[in-house]
């Protein structure tokens, strides 16, 4: 009986959890302006109220009471124990010692990123790293803290591995883009098209890679992004600019790749903490799969062609009749600062400087005033480049004003683990590019269906990967792939 | 200090309502068609968190605790005090048993309109009648049924205010129809128009009436609504179809009038019940003031012509150039059997008819078996038609297939009390009707503002519209607008 007792329960969290998802979705999509304070109190009802059903007293007792021998009972046990004794083992004081830290964290940041620089940031971050190191040590005193941090976000990643993976990873890729940078520049797409077009065009890229638009929307918003509310209905939204059209439709097949992992997921086992996607790096390794593994390949690009003469017709653009010329811009590599605007090549290098500078900071290797300067130096290092100001360096991203330290290593994670399941989805799937050149994805979507989506919860993400791919070197799958991908179209070999 | 924990559980309540209206928005607007489901369990939780709260045994010591020499605090006595005794008299037994007899009304209903006819409907509609007396008679066994359930919807309206303006209204609505009947029909407009085109005008329209954009959005859905969500977020929708441009931009500013009004309401008194519309009379009568009395008036229609010359230019409909066509094609008037369908003369009494059967049933004078043929008697003798089904006759609408008896009168004193606000406002202010050709409505909407909108549920609704309009006869107000504009276009006279 308290096995169904705790089922209904957390799926009465999963409602106000998706209940809040339906209102962020409107907030960035279709909300009134006047309407921000309303929804601030509204967002701020539902986290309460499903922050009290988490930390319900009887859930303790719940968890000792699960049948260990049923597999789903025994993943819940995993899962669900895990964010219960994280919950109960940081103080209240601290948690809102925290919360006020990142408010002054987020107002510093904004201040620092203007004008006044990297001094008016550090008071604000050294309290937010030593609560959050503190923190880390109340969930639990004897692990790495940076992997206790990681935990929230990649449940059984370890840091000995992704900082074994991250050298090999980081050591591989200068080469190759110092390599390149010694060849010509592959040209970019710049062409204005008119918006409506592309929105056609997103919609029917997004419906050919399996988005179900019977369960689930895709609108426009400032940040594209894709949430998925529960059972039947998944939203993802598009940014779309009149010279960047193939930046936007990026955006697009990325939040599509979140989408279809987020309706595949088994939603007959709602409330057993088995129906949630397994890890932050797991859910990016199903958007860059479908955005870069299969979007910036040559049969896609020949797909992207021929879709975009149908859709855009007249309108489209010369340069998008051009198969070549979409596989060209799609793979153009440039050394840049900023992170969200990297290839796919650079952008690895972005992250793991962060994950060292992370990881220094919190095994006390790093003093924080020292953060710029290292952060340059990295960036000389492994990107060629030096950052003229800290605005376009260390201070570039909101994340650590937020306390969000371990977060950043998903990304990267999900790039090896999406380079993966594509070199293995090539040799289990004769006609893996004959079909994508078609615009038939039904097979390696199948493919992620069975192996991922299905699974949600159930095992931990490594586990899950393995069980896909098999014994496999995610580095190496990466690398080979770019250097093949990339690598031959700049004309450099490894 | 009690007053501020009921002000603070209050607003909570309000939040979750609003979060509600949010959802259930969605729902007809965006929401993905496989997430039906989800829907529906995430507004159940939402229901039930609000209910929870609504009868919260802490409530009836707070009402005990209130200074009645506050006028808020006065009103908040009356109002929420009127609720919670309303709740804590109904045993729980009896709201699941009239909870089963709506879901199994609304099956038999749809069979019964659909081919079975009233003897498929009768039993549950037995049913639905004996619950809803014995809810009546539990909440205060003193008093006629009917005006406890009137009540729910128009508190501070009594059975005998609204069997004598009913019947007199009614007295002098048969021999304008009759009188109208004997005339050449105006013609209608029924050219095409596309919706993009549509939309746009409704668009205008609505802003030119004073809707606040930035508060509020006006989106398409399958059946108008408006849907006040708490402070800056009010939304409403228009249903547009090629061949009826006045039908849907009649719906919209119907919508409009409800949605300035709740915009206008005193958000500063969150938490208190004054923050509330008053009634659904009162309500209504702010959508058919700008629908009817604005909307179907000559200097609209010159408005109207000289708008959807801007805004359709070239595409605007030869008829819609014409203001003398628009005026005579608002109101024409038809003997239907259809409420929903009705023109502004007939609806009163589709509405009549609906309510002195209700009154009967409730006062015992009709049996359950014979409503039929009450109500084809009585279509017979107002309106000179004859339903040929029931289909099209007392099975037409839904609600008592819901149980809800005593709502429809509202209909009917929205437009009694709307024709004295115009009446007043005619006196009181002299531009008015110079101002709305010119398409400026700010005097019109800046009175309402202070004296129905702001006042919010301060005092009942006929103490409000007492303040607002003086002492004025409102049937007759309404039977001499009707005679005068309808009348003076179809050349009778009273």
């Amino acid at each position: 009986m308290s096995w169904n007792e705790l089922v209904e329960h957390l799926k009465e969290i999963e409602i106000l959890d998706g209940v809040g998802a339906t209102l962020g979705w409107d907030e960035q999509t279709y909300m009134p302006k006047k309407a921000a304070g309303l929804r601030g109190a509204q967002m701020a009802l539902l986290s309460r109220l499903a922050h009290e059903r988490r930390t319900d007293a009887r859930i303790g007792r719940w968890l000792e009471g699960l049948d260990t021998n049923d597999p789903v009972q025994r993943a819940c046990a995993r899962n669900l124990g895990r964010v219960y004794r994280r919950e109960q083992r940081v103080p209240a004081s601290l948690v809102d010692k925290l919360a006020r830290a990142r408010s002054d964290g987020f107002h510093a940041w904004i201040e620092a990123k203007g004008a006044s620089g990297w001094q008016r940031f550090l008071p604000a971050l050294r309290t937010l790293r030593d609560l959050t190191l503190e923190r880390a040590r109340a969930i639990d005193p004897h692990r790495h803290p940076y992997e206790v941090l990681l935990e929230e976000y990649d449940p059984g990643t370890t840091v000995e591995s992704l900082r074994a993976m991250f050298a090999r990873l980081r050591d591989g890729l200068v080469p190759l883009i110092e390599a390149i940078a010694t060849r010509p520049q592959l040209p970019s797409i710049e062409d204005t098209v008119p918006l409506e077009a592309q929105w056609r065009l997103s919609t029917a890229v997004a419906s050919s890679l399996g988005f179900d638009f019977d369960g689930g929307r895709l609108d426009r918003s400032e940040h594209p992004f894709s949430t998925g509310q529960g059972e039947g209905d998944v939203r993802i939204t598009a940014h779309l600019s009149e010279r960047d059209l193939l930046g936007g439709l990026g955006g697009t097949i990325h939040e599509t790749g979140h989408a279809l992992y987020e309706q595949g997921l088994p939603f007959d086992l709602a409330g057993t903490t088995v129906k949630e996607a397994a890890s932050y790096g797991l859910h990016e390794s199903q958007s860059r799969f479908w955005e870069n593994y299969v979007g910036r390949s040559r049969p896609f690009a020949i797909f992207l062609a021929r879709t975009a003469q149908e859709v855009l017709g007249a309108g489209a653009p010369a340069a998008m009749r051009d198969a070549d010329a979409i596989f060209r811009a799609q793979n153009r590599v440039e050394r840049s600062l900023i992170r969200t605007q990297a290839d796919e090549v650079t952008y690895n290098l972005h992250v793991i400087v962060r994950f060292e500078i992370e990881l220094a900071l919190f095994e006390d290797r790093l003093a924080l005033e020292d953060v710029p300067e290292a952060w340059n130096e990295k960036y000389q290092r492994y990107l060629g480049i030096t950052p003229p100001d800290t605005a376009r360096g260390a201070l570039q991203d909101v994340h650590w004003s937020g306390g969000a330290f371990g977060y950043f290593p998903s990304y990267t994670l999900g790039n090896l683990y999406a380079a993966s399941l594509g070199k293995t989805m090539e040799a289990q799937i004769p006609s893996l590019w004959s079909d994508a050149e078609k615009g038939d994805f039904s097979r390696p979507l199948a493919w992620l269906r069975e192996r991922v989506h299905r699974t949600g919860h159930l095992h931990e993400t490594p586990e899950i990967v393995k069980n896909a791919v098999g014994e496999r070197d995610h580095v190496e799958d990466l690398l080979g792939y770019l250097w093949q991908r990339v690598g031959t179209l700049y004309g450099v070999t490894r």
